[in-house]
């Protein structure tokens, strides 16, 4: 089968002849439709974060597919099922974690002694195959195109669960910091759920799309954004933790300011002095994958039509450009891979 | 009648002869008894937090007394009320927080106009009377002695609010970072409610108080404390955030890292990179006094026998160098001024 | 001034001449422009629920006008200000739970020991002028008419209570059962914080008004609406234990029940036997004036736009008529008085 | 092998000889050491509920042994594990709620299509060796004799989730009602978590033993609960609604009654009438088997030797000695049978 393999630390993304899988007891095989971009496949790539263990090293984590071949004692999947296959796969089985039968998070990735994380510990989806445990997989919504499926995955997945970890309240107002791939995704969550939303960007020329995705109001900093009269809630979704922090002051009484994005050079400081972080009961939230039930919450809204992930899509022979242009900043929200396959 | 003065910016506290005050509508005299010595009054006398702007600058928020005359219009308090005075005791009553109707809780300080802030804003309790909010004094369960009853109103208040804040779930594991003032309170309180309860502290010479305070377990560190299987609840107690983000490491998934002091100095900082704050889901909460029916309470742990303040009792004529012990960290726990009266 | 006395225990509303009453310490005078008939007012009227004690009894707790006048220590009020007037006004002021300074809730009119219900126990607003105390009075927002105004002050205030209570988590499906003063306005709180809505009304002539309020889909029973899907939640608007009863069947897994109104014939009953409300993890929640940040919240979405009470409006003297109307049921939603003033 | 064999609908319990089971795939062959015999097994046997469709009907969900043999595919357990086998071990796997991948919990028996429900649906514990799924056993810690792990199964596992259910907050006041099997469990679990423990027990022989559980209080009726100042949790845990809303009167407001018993014949009524529940904000709660982290966390209380189950421990030829003093209510607390084996 053709295979997306990255060529080395640091290297390009290329389109390889490997050998098809078979699924182990357990395991399923999906036959790849889609597989979106998420801009940690560029830091992996870079070895920014963990270059791949996998070998070869085939990235993807926002798989879609149908199921064509089911391995040994698999009862809850079946062949012709459509699922997805996102970062957090499975655990190793038999350490502490494993044992004591938690649910899969992005927890796991850290307190599992060998975790199968998509594309980085085990095989990715950037593959016209791809082996996954049938645990961590997920049935797909009918109705949703395989290319808008797949940013839901990861992307759409961060989005709603930092939106649920800071358990908004009927009435609370949310901010969104960062209008990119999981950024376009939370403003869109939180307009459908009824809040009032308000895109913080610092790009003028996102402006529009922002208020096109939902959003009744878009500033460009937080001192702007407190002026307006601040949020109940924030949702950090770029990668800066400065750009996070200077939106504390707008951060309302009891406000809730969610970290679910990495920033890999600076900390998130909340500043010295008597100020009002801790007479106004604020808090800060780390949030990621938060399990598999809202990630469905996540499809079913988007299966509604409420939430439209906004891609460029692209053809498998030309995934080295795509990558490219992630890592550029080039695409505008996600990119995502098309396998539409030989037949 | 008799009260203590600070001197200037940065100077010392003297027993002086002040007018006795009179109860404007709405309020009540209150004949004090005893007065706690926060760290707070001593960073206000320095300057540090702002210097009391009520003129003369008498200080003092853990009064407690007993009502001796009360105000036109006053039906919630009678004369022989035992009451404390805490550190809000009320708004202006005409900006839009007041006009609101919120509860008073350390927001007030920050959210009003012109907040009532007992010894800051408005007359403290260093001082044989005291004028205050009739809304603003809380009832004092019987059998608490005066001495006892005065660190509750605001280091125990401090201390419940925080663990309150946290939510802590029955199971859960309790640790208190820093074992002064407010966290000798809060492992007591932490031990009352069942929690499994450590402290932590850099100062060999607590580890057998801490133990005596209730704690199953006392370690130095944030790494001695991951070692010893972290906490899901850690109360940072003390004025530094780098011992607070010391404890990081040691929160466990789910955990709740709840600041409580004040660092003027230092920011407190997550750190950078693809570190498990996010996917652990962890979380760094600000708290203060949240609210009377905590203080109330806190109180009532008291009054039951379940937490008892270490004090060291001063009279009056000795709040010089009650003051002067305070800042040189020579008082392991609590100060209190005594006011017995002439009679 | 001329207000509306009820003639005695199942009399008729009537409007006579009566004193203009004078703001005691602490109180405001309120001339009010317009007031709601509520449900109970016409059960009190019955003594179903206690006949109003006070002397002469005017009912009317949907009151809502501009401040003339304060009396002696209100700071938190002024001449000119347009405020409202629910039905829990304040406190005895010198029991157990005034004492403890708690604030303003249906609660209190159980747990006081002589609390000022307003229309019960002190003058109703169904008057061309209202004395009340000025810490039980609501700001208005600006822009939203009196009448309008109004059936937020009890309608509105105990929807929104019952929605919040029953902590709605995004993705929630919220039911409303019965679609009258407090149920239409319900299913526009549930529409506007963006669930998916369902009205359940047996009255076919109300599916579209549901519709156009903003439900998402409008059943009969209880079994369809488990046909459709049930919901999370269910708000029980009416006075029919057994209607609330009928749509256990419908509620999801962890799916809260909110009792909000008063059945005064029938219990409500959760079936004997090993069904699933307890394997199901379900709830049945006790909801109403839930505090003042509640009922500002109510008013802020009708100040937006996104609620619209659906009124009728009557002159004073056509009160007679009025209360017989709602009686009667034959107001489909609110009723409410103008007191448009002499001038 | 042998096994406990149900004779008959309402028949009697005997020891018979049967096949000794393999573990297919994904399962585990567990030789039993003890086994609890739960009121819902008395219940089943006269068909009260539904008698056990597994053929031959051999009951018991508080299987306690240790692995000796693992089937295809199981990589979470292995030989010589000691594992605890509770009422829910697993669902069908294919229809929607276990494609979903939800946890197990008492959910899955009323949820999933053809639940593996212990004793019920699938052999039961009550005999020399169990087939298991290896995902529905759980992972027993060190220290906890057999006899004493096994309560802790369904009674121990009921008794915390209805308190963590309940949401109990620090301060609040827990009651118990009905000190039997489960109840006598919840009140240890109650006072372990540092909670003011009541319990409420028809029973005067039961009186003394309850203080010894760890009960600071014991009365016998809701209305002297509430006499005694009420609660703020209220675990029923008995099998009768009446009893259960007799102590609704004692619910203190804001609090929580959870029904995690199972009353056969009547139902569970909140009266009618203008009565406290709404106002109060009270609920109404049910609860069982909330998740494996729920019995986990039980598990470990027993081991920390915070909770110690009562039980009397009836060698496995007395079995049917022992169903019988349970149906006739006199086994005081927990009847575990022993399986000691032949070597």
């Amino acid at each position: 089968m053709k295979a997306v393999v990255i060529t080395g630390l640091d290297g390009t993304w290329e389109v390889r002849d490997v050998p098809t899988p078979s699924p182990a007891p357990g395991q399923v095989l999906v036959r790849v439709r889609a597989c979106g971009i998420c801009h940690n496949d560029v830091l992996a790539t870079r070895g920014v974060i963990p270059f791949p263990s996998v070998d070869p090293p085939v990235p993807g984590h926002e798989a879609v597919g149908e199921i064509v071949e089911v391995g040994a004692g698999v009862r809850t999947r079946a062949v012709g099922d459509r699922v997805g296959v996102p970062w957090i796969q499975g655990g190793c089985g038999s350490c502490d974690h494993c044992r004591r039968g938690l649910p899969l998070t992005g927890q796991t990735a850290f307190l599992c002694a060998a975790p199968a994380t998509t594309g980085f510990t085990v095989p990715g989806g950037q593959s016209e195959y791809l082996v996954a445990d049938a645990a961590g997989t997920v049935p797909l919504p009918a109705g949703v195109p395989d290319e808008l499926a797949a940013p839901v995955l990861c992307a759409g997945y961060t989005a709603w669960s930092a939106l649920r970890t800071a358990e908004p309240r009927p009435h609370d107002r949310i901010a969104v910091v960062g209008i990119g791939g999981v950024g376009h995704l939370a403003v869109q969550f939180a307009h459908a759920t009824g809040a009032e939303t308000v895109a913080v960007t610092h790009s003028p020329d996102k402006h529009a799309a922002a208020r096109e995705l939902g959003a009744d109001l878009v500033v460009g900093t937080g001192a702007e954004l407190a002026a307006a009269g601040g949020a109940d809630v924030i949702l950090m979704t770029g990668n800066s933790h400065r750009a996070a922090a200077d939106t504390l002051p707008a951060l309302r009484p009891g406000g809730r300011l969610v970290l679910a994005g990495i920033d890999l050079a600076e900390p998130f400081a909340i500043p010295p002095g008597p100020l009002p972080f801790f007479a106004l009961g604020q808090r800060v939230l780390g949030a990621t994958h938060a399990g598999p039930s809202y990630l469905a919450e996540a499809l079913d809204l988007v299966a509604r039509g409420l939430v439209t992930p906004r891609v460029e899509v692209f053809d498998a022979d030309r995934v080295a450009d795509a990558v490219r242009r992630v890592a550029k900043g080039e695409v505008r929200f996600r990119a995502v891979v098309s396998y539409p396959g030989r037949g």
